[in-house]
This record gives C-alpha cells, structure tokens and sequence, in this order.
C-alpha cells in the first residue's frame, strides 16, 4: 500500500473524478464515502457455525482452506483516497468469495479485472503496467492465465451491480446464492482458475 | 517497430519460445515461418470490384472508408522474430476485417488482446506494460474502453482458430462469412467498440 501514498502516484490517482464517477447515482457508494464505513471486526468462528451456502459459512470456509486472516492489517483512513483502498483492502477476500474468483494466479488478475472494471481507477491501470512489465520480463509463461483472468474477472465486474460499499457484515447469513443473484454475479461463476466452488 | 529491433527487447522477446509454442501442432503456422510468407502487393480497386460480401471486397471498402493504404510499408526480415512481427504489422487490418474489430480505441485494443491470445508473445505484454502507464498517467478517461476492447478481443482470439499464417489473398473472393465461420469467429463479430460492421 505504500506505493498508493506516494505523492506522485496520489497526484495521478485522482481520487476524486473516481469517487465522483463511482458515486454517481449510486446512493450505496456515496453512503460509503460520506460514512466513511469500515468492515467490523470478524469473527471466522462465528462465521463458521452459519448453516451451509449462506455467504458467512462460505467466507470463513474459504479463509480456513486458504489460511486466511481476515483481521491482520489495520489501514488508517485519512482521506477519500485513503479510505477507496482500505475498504477495498479490507474486503478483498468477500470480494473473492462473492465473485467466484479463486486465490490462483488467474483468480487474483480476475478480482483485478473486477475492480478495474468497477472503479475505472487509473491507480489500477498504472498497477495493470507494472504487472505486465512483471509478465513480459520475468513471467512470460503467466501471460495466457494472467490475461484469461483479467478480461474474465473485468467483464464479470462489467455486469455485476456495485461491490464497493456494500456493508457484507450484514449478509452473513444470507444465501451466497442470493447475494450473487442480487448482485448480478452468476450463481456459479467460473470466471478462470480454479476459483471458489471447492470452498464454496 | 524499432523499439522490438533493440537487443534488450529482443533478448527479452523470446521468438524462439514463441514460435516453437505458437508452431506446435499447427501445419499452417509451421509452414508460415518455414517459407516466411509475405502477403502480396495487395491491388485494392480490384479488390473493390468483388462480389459484395466476399472478404476482399469487405477489405477494400474497409480500407477505403478508413483511408488505409496496405502497401505503405516493406518491412524487413532478417529471421524468425522480425518475420512474426513483419507479418502481423501487414495483415494487421485483415485481422481487424475478420476479427472484427473496429479501428476506433476498443477496436485496436481488441486487436491487442486478439493478437496476445493467439502468440502469447511477451512482447504483447511489454507494451500492454506500456499501454497501462500511458492509461494511468495520461488517458484515465480511456481506461475503461481500453479494457473492455482488450478483454473481448483477447477472449475472441482464445475461442477462434490461429489467424497467423493464414494465407490470405488466397481468400479474397470467399465471403467473410465463410471465412469468419472457418476462423472460428462470430458471424457478425461486436466485441467491442464500432466494430467494421457498417464497412462490411
């Protein structure tokens, strides 16, 4: 995350024409913003007890499988900018789980693509450069399932309603079936990889 | 072209990796680099004489209508790498007639992400590195275009049969749709952008 504070970056980030175009009519996002709300603290315990296939048991199954703290970093939230990556951050495992995207190779450039696709954050672009700088110079042999995942992953988050801003902590005990249909995520996404149906 | 030409990138290009993964189990691309074929001087009012429909007379209009002249540049070629790059620069607008794709920002970013999925070239993912920089740092507003014409080009290119090689002038009087149906491309193609479908 130190990158994203960097003056320059933060200069070329433009936070604001992001938040502004994200939160246009959308009250979800604006809402966000204005409370600037944070994941609570979560309890992969608890989580576990929910019945099967609700989306709470689905996420603390997919963090047990994976070996996953949901509660490792703390990011302070100073600013609009500041808060976009710490509740991205923060909620970038729900991310996976709601969007079907698996923790491979292919499933990580999917969520990439699904943020691309649903912030348009030129902070994502300049990432995206630096990846396929990676690719072409020191990982060539992950150009096909890097680009399988991100067109696969930004054309799903294309689709989809808004993820930012959505409070999870509230639909733990709701149906990932329902989540996803309300989301308008596919009820069995399988965008590449291996995503998330083992877990799941 | 002459930044491919450079021996940092050429070292780094690794056509020898490339052609090998791209040639196996592909008569047609094998037989391409064994002969280098050139794609002949290209007659464009003759082929504005064909049959409507038939994928020379779609080229011709397209060229026309768009201002393109095909014999604008020789390039040469010295071996295998500048013979895969000579041979995509001059079929580069065939790609864009059958592929589909229009010449506006989606469509050549589609052709990108056609051109990536069928050779896998890290050179592609050089300047996709490029192409991301140029995006977050100056052309943010094109960041979703860019994406959404890379995506759906490069997942066309993964479904559709290897375009290279293809020896195209052999084709002029078949209609494009047969060509198209062949390749393994949609009917009538729109993944993004304008698409040729108004010149065809």
């Amino acid at each position: 995350m130190a990158i994203a504070r960097s003056r320059r970056i933060r200069r070329y980030a433009r936070w604001d024409t992001v938040i502004a175009r994200m939160s246009a009519d959308e009250p979800q996002i604006q809402s966000a913003f204005a409370k600037r709300t944070r994941l609570r603290w979560i309890d992969v315990e608890e989580l576990s007890l929910l019945p099967s296939g609700t989306l709470g048991r689905v996420f603390a199954d997919h963090l047990t499988v994976n070996g996953l703290n949901p509660n490792l970093i703390d990011i302070p939230v100073e600013d609009d900018g500041s808060y976009f990556l710490a509740h991205l951050y923060e909620t970038h495992d729900i991310w996976h789980v709601v969007s079907g995207c698996g923790t491979d190779e292919a499933g990580e450039f999917a969520v990439g693509g699904f943020y691309a696709a649903q912030t348009e954050a030129p902070f994502f672009a300049f990432l995206l450069g630096l990846v396929f700088f990676n690719t072409a110079f020191s990982k060539p042999e992950q150009f096909r399932e890097r680009m399988e995942g991100l067109a696969r992953g930004f054309l799903a988050g294309r689709r989809a309603q808004p993820f930012f801003g959505t409070d999870w902590a509230a639909l733990w005990d709701v149906p990932i079936e329902t989540v996803r249909r309300d989301l308008g995520v596919d009820a069995n996404p399988a965008y590449a990889g291996d995503g998330i149906r083992k877990a799941a």
